[in-house]
């Protein structure tokens, strides 16, 4: 099996929700207009059954494949799983990513002008959750001619949104893929994530949330991402990559310089995500991951699945202390306890969390497979 | 057995390297006059070979049990191990306990005065290392009149200044037991201490360490405070003691006020420790875990180990993710290498790295039967 590059891609935008028709949000406030960016790799079939959609995690985008130009340096953030040959075979599927509402690569989020003061929104941009994540992807997948996909996946808030996608829409989606993903925010993830928050609100250059054409918190956003780094690796990953070598020098300097590789290469990530990256959308799409909660309202997890029929693939990775292998076990057996057809994969990998986006040597296969079957089975 | 309280202490202060005899750092540099605060529990017997001496971790302090006055609210800090009839029964034992230099509970640290310029040191302060915090603690052993010790001991940071001693001074201590330790900062911890650092010399109010008498980086300390209390507890006891129940209220408020217990609980932690603590002191002592490396300078461990002959206790805990088991059962393994005496106990326990401070009904008899063993071993 060869693998090549989806090639050349460009990001489309669509737009909804134009007011007064505005989207009703689960907070009870609404939103719009709307616009998604997106893009597609592969073709849509003429029965139009191959389509994918892939939901990217926190810090992601639409951009899953591909260069946007040939002089790129940088491919798309799940390249190594998308294109010709790979695990999501653009030879033969239709795949879709778009950004999150909330985002900030081309989506409608806090940096989005408000319609109604003709200025960012900044924090008068409303909250948002998973659900209102995945109703206004909905909407593009209507507007793209699609009314059944082949499967939906993600990783981390990625299989959160696939999760929510085949709750909600239970008819529309043939099969679910998750990685590294919860059904529920743990406290502790909770926690780590308003250590985030809090570095940002702090940063006095946070102005309440109206920092927009007077510089950003590039300080606290900094010091979120170094934080969230730490937890998408694991210790045994971190031993291999940085053990407690110095960087660029033999001998300790005993001062508060960066002694250690792994020290600077924490404050590059962290200075690397401020240019790419808004703080904003850091506090909204944080916040939306902490109120994930599939068994909320006095509902089992088992019961949120009850109208589910699709089939699903379900893979953790046994270095992941962000979403541990356990919690994914939660989900096998909640979809178990309604007979929904299951194959679980805990994958023995160094790479923690990050494996989804790594370890692609061992997921493509498994992918690969999993997807052919749902194809027959239709 | 019953088990009492020590009562009302007091701490007192040992001040020694008066210049021109300062210490010299494992830096290079050298630090005097340096002034140690301490307290004792129970009495040196006749014999002057019942004393234990007890290292804290990053946030403690010489005041280990007991109360100030009559009035205080809270105990010392290990109180639940040291007393009458208690782990560290002080019916027996003389338990000694000093606060390290670096420190800004009474040693002498970077909110110290500066002799050389009669104002707080600052970041003027010289870096220091468990080394030099074990060394500065041996002159006041010797100032004490204690030649030989019973034990030494701690938890985190105090067993890497327990580890220490029983290299640096193998002839003075007939038994080491250490807590949730290890014989090196792993990269991960490193990482994570980086974060909390970066928080604070981010703050605008740190001023590049001289901030003394106007104001303090408290909003960058509670930041680091409130990551470590993350790693001090776990994803079981944060799930058992906060799930994901709301802080005093019923339904979530779509903002990014502390909606979760969790993050309520964590606000409270991290502003509480910036009245207690100081931020320059959090950056040195932290520093000193980092440049921990028993196996530093091309030794092994084992290597290291080879003139210690020590009866040793080792205790971890299954769910400390900080210093997981893994790295105590390292430091078993190079003592065995060495045929010295050495009982290692891996604890399943909830609480995460807190558990050697909270889980004592399990640590008590397990300590007590050691020092015992120890003690007719004479």
């Amino acid at each position: 099996m060869s693998t090549g590059s989806v090639g050349i891609v460009k990001t489309h935008h669509f737009t909804f929700a134009e007011p007064p028709s505005e989207m009703k949000l689960e907070s009870g406030q609404k939103l719009g207009p709307i616009t998604l960016a997106y893009e597609t790799y592969g073709e849509l079939n003429k029965e139009k059954d191959n389509a994918i959609l892939i939901f990217h995690a926190l810090s992601g985008d639409a951009h899953a494949a591909g260069k946007h130009t040939a002089e790129d340096k940088k491919v798309g953030w799940w390249d190594s799983m998308i294109g010709p040959g790979k695990g999501f075979n653009t030879d033969k599927y239709f795949v879709i990513c778009a950004n999150v509402i909330g985002g900030c690569k081309g989506s409608t989020g806090p940096a989005s002008v408000n319609p109604k003061t003709g200025k960012p929104y900044g924090t008068d941009f409303p909250v948002i959750t998973i659900r209102d994540m995945v109703r206004s992807q909905k909407c593009l997948i209507d507007h793209l001619g699609v009314s059944q996909l082949l499967a939906v996946t993600g990783g981390s808030m990625g299989g959160m949104q696939s999760l929510e996608w085949a709750v909600c829409f239970p008819g529309t989606v043939r099969s679910v893929i998750l990685f590294a993903t919860a059904a529920c925010q743990s406290p502790q993830n909770i926690a780590l994530q308003e250590v985030g928050r809090k570095a940002i609100i702090n940063d006095p250059n946070w102005h309440g949330g109206h920092y927009y054409g007077k510089g950003s918190p590039a300080h606290g956003l900094a010091v979120a991402r170094m934080l969230g780094h730490i937890s998408y690796l694991s210790d045994v990953s971190m031993g291999q990559k940085f053990g407690r070598r110095l960087q660029g020098k033999e001998k300790y300097s005993f001062d508060f310089s960066p002694e250690f590789q792994v020290e600077s290469y924490l404050h590059h990530q962290g200075d690397a995500f401020t240019r790419r990256f808004d703080a904003n959308s850091y506090l909204y799409i944080t916040r939306a991951i902490d109120y994930f909660d599939m068994s909320d309202g006095g509902k089992t997890l088992a019961d949120r699945f009850k109208d589910v029929h699709s089939k699903f693939l379900v893979i953790s990775f046994s270095t992941d202390w962000l979403y541990p292998p356990y919690q994914s076990e939660e989900i096998v057996r909640a979809l178990k306890a309604n007979s929904i057809d299951v194959t679980y994969n805990n994958i023995n990998s160094s790479f923690g969390h990050d494996a989804f986006l790594v370890d692609d040597k061992k997921l493509a296969p498994i992918v690969g497979t999993f997807l052919s079957h749902v194809v027959k089975k239709k």
